[in-house]
């Protein structure tokens, strides 16, 4: 603990600057879930934030920009990933991390944002696919491991398993008005992991 | 055929009206394709449409309204479903039309716009839910064929099978920058296929 952290999840630790960057980005989030990226504005942001608006504008520059540095923070926030011992216990609870995560309001109007900037903006498309490397990378391990045990075939493309989890939850998101329930998390969950043991990710083409 | 009906392909049947919609929808495919939902203007769209500005509005109203009827004419031209035989056949045939659409630059940056537009419009994303859903009927047979052949356990929820093979091919559209090529559309078929047979779509939840 450095001098500067307090309860963790209030304040992050590394002063005056952190806590600046921390208190930007939740303002920027707030504004990016109310409004989408066309309602991105950085006076907005910095009076919401109640920090200086040349701030702002010195540090992030542009609504994209902010937009890139929430992605890089909700990087590093990003849960880690669970050891159940099991691939299916795994998966599972990764598809429900990431249904909760869609399916709440403020954070499920956040991801509908950023998706929607990356749509047009080559650099918040940039900083959304090095989210979402970060976020394979740590939960690849769950299908690395089951490789390991004999629960998947060698030579399966475990990152293909990870993303195959997320896959449905997102689509369900974007292309449907159903909700996104715990039944279809266990359903992505499932059918992952079956579609990885009949060797359906084995290999880079098939 | 009626009176109307020219080479198919080139101008719709349905006289000046049809024609009029089919020129007005071609160029706000176009804008779209080009800027998004934020660079879709009425009048910008019958310039290049040539055809009034006043019909234009009259007719599409707002931005959304032309996002709207463009998604169901989409629906009205999708084309129609192959048949295989096998349930592997006709979803790798699907999962093959889904990558083309969103490889090809015009088609993917159209899709990735209207996408867009439904995360911050109601209008819009009622029009994209009922693209998809038009979309999935279209296919779904395929799927309700195989449990009828017994390649798939009954009770099987057919349209969450089709709906399996599009998923991963717009994940990596929208959160990666890897190509979207054939090897892909391969492996979400065999995927949604496996999972199907192992069970994973029976039943509303598990």
């Amino acid at each position: 603990m450095t001098p500067e952290a307090v309860s963790p999840g209030t304040v992050r630790p590394g002063g005056r600057t952190a806590r600046v960057r921390s208190a930007v980005l939740r303002a920027a989030g707030d504004a990016l879930a109310e409004h989408g990226l066309a309602g991105l504005d950085l006076a907005d942001v910095a009076l919401r934030a109640e920090v200086g608006r040349t701030t702002v504008y010195r540090r992030w520059g542009t609504p994209v920009g902010l937009v890139a540095d929430l992605l890089a923070d909700m990087a590093e926030q990003s849960l880690p990933r669970t050891e159940t011992g099991t691939l299916l216990g795994d998966l599972r609870a990764n598809a429900r991390l990431v249904q909760r995560t869609l399916a709440d309001p403020r954070q499920g109007a956040l991801f509908k944002s950023v998706i929607a900037a990356a749509t047009c903006d080559t650099q918040a498309a940039a900083a959304l696919h090095r989210f979402y490397e970060i976020r394979v990378s740590e939960w690849d391990p769950c299908a690395r491991q089951a490789v390991e045990r004999g629960e998947l075939p060698e030579g399966t493309d475990t990152r293909e398993v990870i993303r195959a989890v997320s896959a449905p939850l997102y689509y369900r998101l974007l292309t449907t008005a159903e909700p996104l329930d715990e039944a279809a998390a266990d359903r992505a969950a499932d059918a992952a992991a079956a579609a990885a043991r009949a060797g359906a990710f084995v290999g880079p083409a098939r």
